[in-house]
């Protein structure tokens, strides 16, 4: 059923010339299907087709688009088995996850869905004629949010359904109205493709216009084409710092510059107060070394950073982490490439002045598996170095020993900013929390009292975003419902008659 | 009273060898001030300054940040005839501008402070816990917004006061809790100084840290030194596309990229329906004459661009409106470089092929004083020779005569980004205004049925900002509360206690 072909506003075409396979990383051999790499006619014919589509999906009503969201999840479960299965071979990742992910998938899909088929989340703001105003009357002024245009959306390698094709960047697009290009991520170009099917069949049940969505296949270049394309009027991407940098560094250097939502790298500090580690070690260790190793490490707010102050119980905890981490079965990653570059980023970090390894999985693993590490460094040597502030991607974590609050909170303020910060603490706990909890959120965009960053609630209070390198625009998020409002902008209506103003404005 | 010099946290200090004066564009002469540019020292003082006032500025209570911005209105209001007096010298424009103006500023920042008094601007956000929610439990959290940082300022030639010094930008950003530093236009340093003594008088009255607010003199280099200071968090200007851009570019290159919020170029399209002129081409002739050389053309928001279609009244039309136009009397521009800016783009627009001037104010004015112009040329030219897009800043309009309703939308579609769109027609209109509504809406950021684009109304509902080139970031505005949200990101808080949560987000 796969083709590996683009998928061209509902057209399965491939005229190029460049093909890839995609990687079962358990077997670490390639899986069967040839896929096709866009052509730049075949990406301009794409964005021209999302052209023309947007002139008619933009005035199409909130209900019909929640209808075409609506079908979209239900033709990727009706992809059943099948999707499961190629996500797998694409990924590693296990059937639970497959499944877990696209309940978040469908459910995103549902969200946006009931968001958009009312009018409310337009922001709409009112403000009534004054005519007898002096000096100068007032005129009836009413603003909404309107879609800005076609977003070009990038896969992400670490979630193959939830934050790619059909996922948290597109629904929010197709529910603001403006219509999508995927790049699908190459490690899972199948599962993209399959996706794709689904969201062209509802778009065809729906009777959205052709361009309304498009996937296309490639690379570094593809991606520069669509982004340089001047009908691509924003951009969604998830994944790493260089990745999104270049993507933004393009899109501000356009003729017309547009948007770019990057969500990339986060080391996401975890503080743990000497307060919580006489009282719970061992369980703040269990809990860590499970949220250190969830998912072999692969997710944005995976704690890759636990600041510690100096104290009885902190070598305990060290040892008690490095144990509990190495404990648990390694897992697959996600690819060659990502394994090979855990590997490499992880010695760039231990290698360093300072750093010690306290536990790290030994022996012969199978290909792809990673081996976990816990290390830990001085807080005047972490605060020295920027390198130990890189984020490995994979079940690595740096246990920073401070040597008091001051230096702590120093290191927080230094921190380039994250997706997430959480606090681990006591009650009536010695440290200054409201100070903590105050230089924290400078640096992030979440933060978690007592609990993991791993797992992103969706919904309408979760900030997933946070200051630069964490993502492009702070100001954003990418997930929950107001995750829209980086596809549309405001527009005002001046003294209009009722007839000529949008159904949503009248009265 | 006015010094020169620098405004640095407030401190007065000139250690710079730079100096300029302002200039009194109707006597065309310098007047007596000499100003001291800044020296990259001083502005690294006044960010460094700014950056440590925004750590207790942001905890600051709404109630405070209002009392501050409302005492600024005052302070500003006492500078009451010396302030008018120099605005006057340093703009030439008349009394009645400058007290109108004042008048505008003052309202903004009394606006902003009954918004930020309460603190549901914050768009706080709350999920309930669901401990027992099946198969995990759902956390309790909360978001609402926190201002980014300081926030570079860059006050507007053709505003002296409302987009200036204390104008929409600075009064945004500081109801959000964001510290300012602001350039000063060169062409109103004086003006600027005095409004920077009203906030460093109302920052000490109401007990603000140093920091809060800085205003620096100088060029291009002060504006650079500022743009890329690490410890400036965003970046708020008004002017034109080639500054605006440059900052844009600067701000994108950073490290650690920061939003820009320019407010630039605009032509303004004008759309007059056949069946509007049929009825009433004299009173729109005289209407748009006026609003053409409204504050000698030199307002965002000026019509330089009408929309017609051939027909009886066409040519009827385009004499009245030369006739109307240049009946009026010429008045004086900002500054002799704007005089010549205008000279020179008006020149080379009406030098295009198949650009005819029906009007243009003749004989020998004062210096400085412009000659208000207008022009005309054929859809078909129109549509082939962007130079005619281009804004001329100043008393100009060209009127494009489209042979027909399908070259109209046509050149609508390919129009650059615009703040404004205007439709003059009539209630049973032959045109397709439902149509041309939404074509319009897809190049501007508000439309204005049966009126004029010049008058900005400061309210909730107003969009002052539009696609690229109109704004660099067309989902944002630069009048109205929701100015503030250039300014401000989302911070959630998870699973938090009571104690630990800001006020507004308790309960």
């Amino acid at each position: 059923m796969i083709t590996g072909k683009n998928c061209i506003a509902g057209e399965f075409i491939a005229k190029g010339k460049v093909e890839f396979r995609t990687i079962n990383p358990k077997l670490n051999m390639e899986n069967p299907t040839i896929f096709v790499e866009a052509t730049k006619e075949e990406i301009g014919g794409a964005v021209d087709m999302a052209w023309e589509a947007f002139k008619v999906f933009r005035k199409m009503s909130g209900t019909k688009r929640a209808e075409f969201l609506n079908t979209i999840a239900d033709e990727i479960l009706a992809l059943d088995q099948e999707l499961v299965d190629t996500y797998m071979l694409e990924s590693g990742l296990p059937e639970g996850r497959a499944v877990g992910e696209r309940g978040r998938t469908v459910f995103q899909l549902r969200t946006f869905a009931e968001l958009v088929a009312k009018e409310d989340w337009r922001e709409n703001t009112f403000d009534a004629a004054q005519p007898d105003r002096k000096p100068l009357p007032k005129d009836d002024i009413r603003k909404t949010m309107i879609p800005l245009g076609p977003v070009a959306v990038f896969g992400a390698s670490n979630f193959p359904l939830a934050y790619s094709t059909a996922g948290g960047d597109t629904a929010s697009a197709l529910a603001a109205g403006c219509p999508v290009i995927v790049k699908s991520h190459p490690m899972h170009a199948g599962t993209s493709e399959l996706v794709a099917t689904a969201i062209v069949k509802a778009a065809e049940k729906t009777g959205m216009p052709k361009g309304v969505f498009s996937s296309i296949n490639g690379g570094i270049q593809a991606g520069v084409d669509l982004v340089n394309h001047p009908k691509v009027k924003a951009v969604g991407f998830t994944g790493s710092i260089a990745g999104g940098r270049a993507l933004f560094d393009l899109a501000s250097k356009r003729e017309e510059p547009i948007p770019v939502f990057a969500e990339m790298g986060s080391i996401n500090p975890v503080i743990i107060t000497p307060n919580a580690l006489a009282k719970r070690a061992s369980e703040i260790a269990k809990t860590y070394a499970g949220s250190i190793t969830l998912g072999t490490g692969q997710f944005c707010t995976n704690p890759g950073l636990l600041l510690t102050v100096q104290g009885y119980h902190t070598q305990e905890f060290i040892q008690e982490l490095a144990k509990e981490t190495i404990a648990l079965d390694p897992q697959c990653m996600l690819h060659p490439n990502i394994k090979s570059g855990y590997e490499k980023k992880g010695e760039n970090v231990t290698s360093q002045s300072g750093v010690t390894v306290v536990g790290k999985v030994e022996g012969t693993l199978e290909p792809n598996y990673a081996a976990s590490v816990v290390a830990t460094v001085s807080g005047a040597d972490f605060l020295a170095n920027p390198k130990l502030h890189q984020e490995v991607f994979g079940p690595f974590s740096m246990v920073v020993q401070c040597k008091n609050e001051a230096e702590l909170l120093q290191i927080i303020e230094g921190l380039e900013g994250q997706l997430t910060g959480t606090i681990i603490a006591e009650k009536d706990d010695d440290m200054d929390l409201i100070e903590l909890v105050d230089t924290l959120q400078n640096r992030v965009g979440r933060i978690i009292y007592n609990g993991v960053p791993t797992g992103v609630e969706v919904c309408p209070s979760m900030q997933h975003g946070g200051p630069y390198p964490a993502s492009t625009d702070s100001r954003f998020t990418a997930v929950g419902i107001h995750a829209i409002k980086r596809w549309v902008r405001p527009v005002s209506y001046q003294s209009f008659p009722q007839e000529l103003l949008p159904d949503h404005l009248k009265g």
